[in-house]
């Protein structure tokens, strides 16, 4: 399963900040190294849209020459291609927005690049970040998708090209690349991180996510990119997380988890059952259902999805023709659909679904669940099923990709950790206790 | 214009409980002249909706009793008829919920008894917290309005009846009364005090805010109202202020004001223009426009309102028939011709103009303006307009009423100190230190 390796193995960008700080090595020399792995690998991957390798040169060169050096000085990152860069196209996945070029760059780029982070390039998204997919295979088999809808992010970090990259997730597309490809991930609660200049599909659904090599490498990445940037209402009087100090404090006792079980649980795949009770009786982490209050939350939030995206995306895509998908047509058209009574019930239920949440797991540190159904699956027409992140996505609360098991066919199997809206720390950590527990590494 | 008075005067609510913890005073006695100013006065004012003496008596004693003062031990609170009560009818000033009880005690409610305070009882309410006035006079001139819609409770401590009440604003429903009735009053941001348990018109929009004699009772007040109850989704993550600590740190600094003019001013009264030219002269406070961003907010917050309340009302009201007036019924009618696109995007140009306000003040600690066109009209049968308090609601950002003016009348004319959403104590600072420069008082 290892990938061809015509460079030196990718190290996580934590590794790399303390080798530059430390005068060690060089964000040049890490940045060359990176672009060697993605030649080396990426013309069967597929992973990267778009590079401009002298311009991601001058962002090292710089990092090099400042006297000062950032949180993330020399760590390369890869940009799902929805979010807007004025030195890369910015296409959205979708033939309509074909040579786009938006002018400016989304908040998180500019804060990755006054880190001291090295862009590298935009990574493949699927069609607008809904499902229709793209170019982009699995790192650990190319007949397997990588998940979506940040495809490319995922295989280019579960891949071992670089150590960083963002995706979003409005469903489950940070989470299932991340476990499809054996990736760290977490998707941080809902306003944690500003989503200025990224397509927007839901302004109540829509999430910035990273992905790293473990989870400090999350961390560092998260504290750069988190808190109000005066743009985005979710993030409105936000304070940026503290999870680096915070994910070194000593000591890092184990978790109390609870193993739940939501409407997806019923498309589990058999070997993943098993893995997933195991877990729970290694963890000692006692089995519950959500209860029923939860039971609806594929059709709310998929009414909610789909109105909202028929809002933002309608008018553009809606003369589109043959430029946008069939299925992205379909979405749009169901989100016309949804009446305003409908639409506002559905909300009210996903807000009552939100404040319940902390007494579902009041006893407990945190949650474990599968993040996909099991393996990723044998077929490039599809990007897998987002099923097992809904719920969590839709309550907004933080939850982090584990790249714990394997299936049965040696294909990565994630272990999802969720943790109560605003406590991404303390998720954070038990996904870590978790990670160094069952030996949790990124194979590339 | 005092009101006749055959108890005691009324004192503040800090005052009260720095009298309660020294032994000087005991909650009883607080209590006992509390029914004896509004036996005394509300004959003619007519505040008052539901009064339960027995078990008001009963939490004073509990007070006196328990070996540990709260933070508001003794204080008497009036409040709105839309937050549910155990102990009282909660009948929201509408005749369809006639004799309604509702079996338990809103968030505000529980939190108020824990923290010592004496509910005094039940205040009048417009029809629904609407337009629709009902039977309480200004307690300064019995042929004017006390403003709308918490009426009762703006009158009832601007009348000097009790030191605290509740109300809540959704437009500009309690700012109003304040400045009517001349009290100091404070809606906080948007989520700062969880709703659970009040009548619920609009989730987006709808605030509980507190009258007082002082800054430091809306502190003491709010510091116990604020944070996350688990309930309301506006409140999810929020912490409990520290208002109290925060105001009475010293210095307290001249702030720099800015006098901004909204949508509103063309309707402001002569009188007032004059008043509020020259006190920006005396603050030094350079006067602005709003940005034309702002401009729509009449039209947005309308939109948005009318069709959440059909949402939230609508099933309830639709078929009630003469049991609501006409006003109410064509709220609701013309909510329910607000289709989804419209909504989403007046909640999206919302959303806009919320994040943006930061920048618009950025030089400046707080703004003043306004809270009402001038005086309270002579008129009983509209409570006067909410216009001057319509933005600062819509986008959720903390306001105070300052009791500092007098209009051609001798009636009150309340100052607007308005901030930064999440800066509170910012603002309610600014706030006191305006309140000590000119002066204000509440006038019984």
């Amino acid at each position: 399963m290892a990938a061809s390796n015509a460079a030196p193995p990718c190290r996580g960008a934590a590794e790399i900040v303390d080798a530059v700080v430390a005068g060690e090595t060089r964000a040049i020399d890490e940045t060359n190294a990176a672009f060697a792995r993605i030649k080396a690998r990426d013309g069967r991957v597929r992973a990267w849209r778009w590079l401009n390798t002298d311009f991601s040169r001058s962002l090292a060169y710089a990092v090099d020459e400042a006297p000062v050096k950032g949180p993330l000085a020399g760590a390369g990152v890869g940009l799902k291609d929805i979010i807007d860069t004025k030195d890369w196209p910015t296409e959205n996945g979708v033939d309509t927005d074909k040579g786009r070029r938006p002018g400016t760059d989304a908040t998180a780029v500019t804060r990755l690049i006054a880190a001291g982070a090295v862009i590298l390039g935009k990574t493949v998204t699927t069609e607008c970040a809904f499902l229709h997919p793209r170019e982009t295979v699995n790192p650990h088999d190319p007949e397997r998708t990588p998940g979506g809808s940040s495809m490319g992010s995922g295989a280019a970090v579960g891949g071992g090209m670089v150590p960083l990259a963002l995706g979003s997730q409005t469903v489950g597309s940070v989470l299932r690349p991340a476990s499809f490809c054996g990736a760290w991930a977490m998707k941080p609660s809902w306003g944690l991180i500003p989503r200025t200049g990224m397509l927007q599909l839901s302004h109540y659904l829509d999430h910035i996510g990273v992905y790293g090599r473990s989870a400090r490498d999350l961390a560092l990445a998260i504290d750069v990119l988190s808190g109000d940037d005066g743009h985005d209402p979710a993030s409105q009087g936000v304070a940026p997380s503290r999870l680096t100090a915070g994910l070194g404090a000593r000591p890092l006792n184990r978790p109390r988890f609870i193993f739940l079980r939501d409407y997806a649980w019923p498309e589990i795949e058999p070997s993943s059952a098993e893995l997933f009770g195991n877990l729970a009786e290694q963890l000692k982490a006692p089995t519950a259902n959500m209860p029923p209050l939860y039971n609806d939350i594929f059709d709310i939030a998929q009414d909610v999805l789909a109105r909202d995206a028929a809002f933002n995306l309608g008018q553009r895509y809606r003369k589109a023709g043959d430029l946008i998908s069939a299925p992205l047509r379909e979405w749009v058209v169901r989100g016309f659909s949804v009446g305003v009574e409908r639409y506002l019930t559905q909300m009210n239920r996903l807000q009552k679904m939100r404040v319940a949440f902390p007494k579902v797991i009041s006893e407990f540190d945190a949650v474990i669940a599968p993040a996909t159904p099991g393996e990723a699956p044998k077929d490039l027409t599809n990007t897998g099923s987002p099923k097992f992140n809904l719920l969590w996505t839709s309550i907004g609360v933080p939850a982090v990709n584990v790249p714990a098991l394997k299936g049965p066919a040696g294909m990565p199997v994630g272990v999802q950790v969720i943790g109560r809206y605003g406590a991404d720390l303390e998720t954070l950590r038990a996904a870590a206790w978790l990670g160094h527990e069952l030996g949790a590494k990124v194979v590339d």
